[in-house]
């Protein structure tokens, strides 16, 4: 038993250097081309989906997209929801990595990157960014919606789908890919691997590049392992 | 309460001038734009949709992805269902349209083409094109699935999903649209309009074109036209 999971292909926001979280910021082209790659490289090696779950941002859906057109399995089911959504970063969203460093220094910004608790400086309520200003968390319990995340926020969010549908309909038979960010990514992993808090932030995902995680026929964790 | 069809963008084989059927053949580039300006034009109408309905075919599907990404909803659920599908065309799928003239008659072609009831030539069983052999239709019921329909038959199947989960989906609210194919299109229309089955083959449907029906609260239609 296998998943795949991939991280969505270089964003325009990847490019600029820039806090992305919940912007939903499109695929540059070289984005949509590392998300062709990918699918080619799932063919080649002989993969198959019956079902797709991907967030609510495009640059995620669109990486789905890509791919499976690109495997011609464009007709499959792609379920997208929040709870895949890329950690929410806050009052950080839109801000040049660099310049945060400049701003609130080194140890701070370490912090709020790379320890598991910390929650960056949340939108203030009203933001124009908050997700409850958006039509597609509108069907979201207004209680759900974040103003800024600590990644063990992002696990608290990723973790129940992923027990209540993303492992059921594996358990159940079909072939599944997920599409998403590196941090839901992340989170995903760190519950299937066991990983802990210390080691997951230093675990770094490539965007566009394939990660099958193997299982035994009861849902036990065997290895993960990268396609190239 | 409204309705937006939209037949797909030109395909590969529109081009070509061959019977396409359920053969998966993709958008040419025309396609392409022509579906990206559809989803222009329906941003500058102001439409917004919360559902979209399509085939199992990728020259719809991608006319929904492109629309949707034109306007900034690639997040909503995307439907996908057999029962939308284009006619299938049987044996006449693959050859071209002025070829059918010469080795069938004019007239034995205005009948396939233009009659309610008549059938194509059918696949033979075990013809590598019929759609059991197909991933997308394994679960289809068997004797659903066809191998060379008239347009009564396309009627048959297409009518039930919508009275059964379109127009359920539109009379609880939701704003729905639908990306399917020149036929599936007819087969709603004639439900809807309740046109009969002489005048019903005489409605031409562009490729790209909005169609919007509208209906009063109570869901009775009241009228039909198109966006440019």
């Amino acid at each position: 038993m296998e998943l795949v999971l991939l991280r969505h292909g270089e964003s325009v926001w990847n490019r600029e250097n820039r806090y992305t979280g919940w912007t939903d910021v499109d695929l540059s082209e070289k984005g949509h081309e590392e998300a062709k790659q990918a699918g080619k490289l799932l063919q080649d090696y002989g993969y198959q989906f019956d079902v797709c779950y991907t967030s609510y941002l495009k640059r995620a859906i669109h990486t789905a997209w890509d791919v499976l057109d690109e495997m011609d399995l464009s007709w499959i089911t792609i379920q997208k929801t929040w709870r895949l959504n890329e950690r929410h970063y806050g009052a950080l969203q839109g801000i040049n990595k660099t310049d945060t460093v400049k701003n609130y220094g080194e140890e701070q910004v370490r912090q709020w990157r790379r320890s598991y608790a910390v929650v960056p400086p949340l939108l203030k309520p009203g933001d124009a960014r908050c997700p409850n200003r958006e039509a597609k968390y509108q069907t979201v319990q207004p209680t759900d919606l974040p103003r800024g995340e600590s990644l063990e926020m992002t696990v608290a969010r990723v973790v129940p789908y992923y027990q209540q549908v993303i492992q059921q309909a594996m358990l159940s038979g079909r072939k599944v890919l997920v599409a998403a960010h590196g941090n839901s990514l992340r989170a995903l992993l760190m519950y299937i691997e066991q990983i802990d808090e210390a080691d997951i932030l230093s675990l770094e995902l490539q965007t566009g590049v394939p990660i099958i995680c193997r299982f035994d026929e009861d849902g036990n964790f065997i290895e993960r392992f990268t396609l190239r």
